[in-house]
């Protein structure tokens, strides 16, 4: 079966089984991802204001999935109340717009999808292609719609080009939550795993706990559980006995940025993944879609985000975080680290496998990409 | 100032501030590292039974603690009431070792320092050294202050050996506790810290939190500050960026078991410090007295013993375990990792620093211990 094929077969029979985001007619519905794993919650947003604090909280996160999430949030601007004609109605998306920016600072993906959205009713309003608001909520609704479904065939496409990176039997290291939690669809590192599983191939996971906010015990043991995929829990000290005793076939791991030169910046303890999984002749993938790469900045010029000490200090926990140390112990707490290219193997991407040497062939898919 | 000097002066004049074994006349005071960091809590012990449980319930850790509270626990039994005559105080003691024995199954230092006990005290009967039962008390408290000052010795001499290898200004990445709490003295990696502190040698410790027991948090972190050494907390995750952007000059570990090839095994997550140390040019070493050193069993002998699960599935907090995760998930838990022997730089001992190649000066070494 060709590629095309395959994805299309996969995007009409395949989802993860815990629904992230879900558009029902006139409300968005969530899973509060700040319960889990201990409670399986979800949200029905009807306002602006509530998927605004849904993004603030952090009951949805991860890039992909903040931003499918605030375009339904435009759209909810013309459900909640009757805002009149279309005039109102583009104003209504400006306020909407403002409010649901002011959520985060620095996903990158919400911006985007918040512009696309109201770029769209300005352009749809102007060119007199909607008669009424009416008319136009739906066109919103249609474009959110878009935006999910381009997202998940992303994600489809990087499961089938990275499906075949994994024989049957086969064990895979992850780590932190790259999976549909954060994307809403098949998730980037859990693409391929997803994909195995709807071709029938028995794959099966370890993922470290990822401290310090455990993603990977919270999140990433608990999608896979949750959709039939065998996984094990470890701490991130085992990451370097797993490795070296072959407990793994494969790495795959997601990525929040990727340089020309194949440096890819990643949650803090990819690094050490690498290089373990580099010493020990694993090898290690990065699945992450083409919006990924910074093909402007030198890894010099990158900046490692330090974050609370609290979050070292403490863990989540079903009753809230709890201290786990000194309440003012000093903390060194960096939430990314950098792999230099020559420890990654190949990047699963959307458009293919970007084999070694990564920065001629990233090269290569940009002159791709921009022709 | 050479060698032997500066032991005797380092002897008589420095101790870290935290007691944690301590005999006061009649009765043994242990500081209860259960409720570290969040409580300093001592324990006042007066009979056999008392020892016992604290050694099972793990109020102390460490093999070298563990060894040294036994020892007191056995001059304890001829304390605790009046046994009568020698032969009496004889059963007493034979009855007091088997307690004592069936607390921990696997720690040495427990078997080999009740054995040491009891072989004194029938020797000094037998060979009528002491008048009676409080003759022969007196005798056994002075040996366990042998043990317990044998034990200081090495590890101030350890200490004095690998101060060498600091220079001001330097920090020091650690892994788990091989401090002060685990040996009642000044701890093995610890030891080169303590002797720089004392002789005025600016010197800073990064401490990863080492899950799934959070010693790093709650132990090493916590002891280095009480002692006034400057201590950085970091997730386990971020070992890989700290070498990499050298954060760290140098980096010293304990060690539970040393090979005739040396290989090291120590807590989980070394083999990971080792490997990045080695990677990114930051030097290993690994600090243990010779009494650490297996010359019998190959690499491939030694079985990596697993824990329960809930260790990883759980932390530990001021009000106790808490789980962070499924309470069913699986769980891969390893105890110990192993670290082959090309990652290590040197070995710090008692008797000197055992540098590259490290299987022919073990050997060396070997030759002259048994000399």
């Amino acid at each position: 079966m060709n590629v095309e094929d395959l994805v299309k077969e996969i995007k009409a029979n395949f989802r993860p089984k815990l629904k992230v985001i879900e558009w029902k007619g006139d409300r968005l519905v969530l899973l509060d991802q700040r319960l889990l794993p201990f409670e399986t919650r979800y949200l029905e947003l009807k306002t602006v204001d509530a998927v605004a604090d849904a993004i603030r909280n952090m009951a949805v996160r991860g890039a992909p999935a903040i931003g499918i999430t605030a375009a339904y949030g435009m759209a909810l601007a013309l459900f909640e109340r009757d805002v009149g004609d279309l005039n109102n109605a583009l104003k209504a998306l400006e306020l909407a717009r403002d409010k649901l920016s002011r959520t985060r600072p620095t996903a990158q993906n919400l911006f985007w999808a918040l512009n696309r959205m109201y770029g769209k009713a300005k352009a749809l309003v102007e060119a007199g292609s909607v008669k009424n608001t009416k008319e136009l909520r739906e066109e919103l609704v249609a474009e959110a719609n878009r935006i999910f479904d381009e997202e998940l065939d992303a994600e489809v496409r990087m499961g089938v080009y990275g499906v075949q990176l994994i024989q049957p039997g086969d064990w895979v290291l992850t780590q932190c939550n790259a999976g549909s939690l954060a994307t809403g669809a098949l998730g980037t590192a859990t693409a391929p795993i997803y994909v195995a599983k709807y071709l029938g191939i028995d794959v099966s996971v370890i993922a470290p706990e990822t401290r310090p906010w455990q993603q990977g015990a919270r999140l990433t043991a608990y999608e896979l559980r949750e959709n039939g995929v065998r996984v094990k829990l470890i701490a991130d000290t085992a990451v370097g006995l797993v490795l070296r005793r072959r407990l793994v076939n494969l790495a795959i791991v997601g990525a929040d940025r990727i340089l020309a030169d194949g440096t890819v910046y990643n949650k803090i303890g990819t690094l050490n993944e690498a290089v373990l999984a580099h010493e020990f002749g694993v090898p290690f993938y990065v699945a992450a879609p083409t919006s990924t790469f910074d093909l402007e900045h030198k890894p010099e010029e990158v900046r490692i985000e330090e974050r609370d000490p609290d979050e070292v200090r403490t863990v989540r926990t079903a009753h809230g975080n709890v201290y786990v140390t000194m309440t003012d112990i000093d903390v060194y707490n960096p939430v990314f680290d950098e792999t230099p290219p020559k420890y990654i193997t190949a990047i699963i991407t959307e458009v293919g496998l970007l084999t070694q040497p990564l920065d001629r062939n990233i090269k290569r898919f940009v002159a791709q990409r921009s022709s």
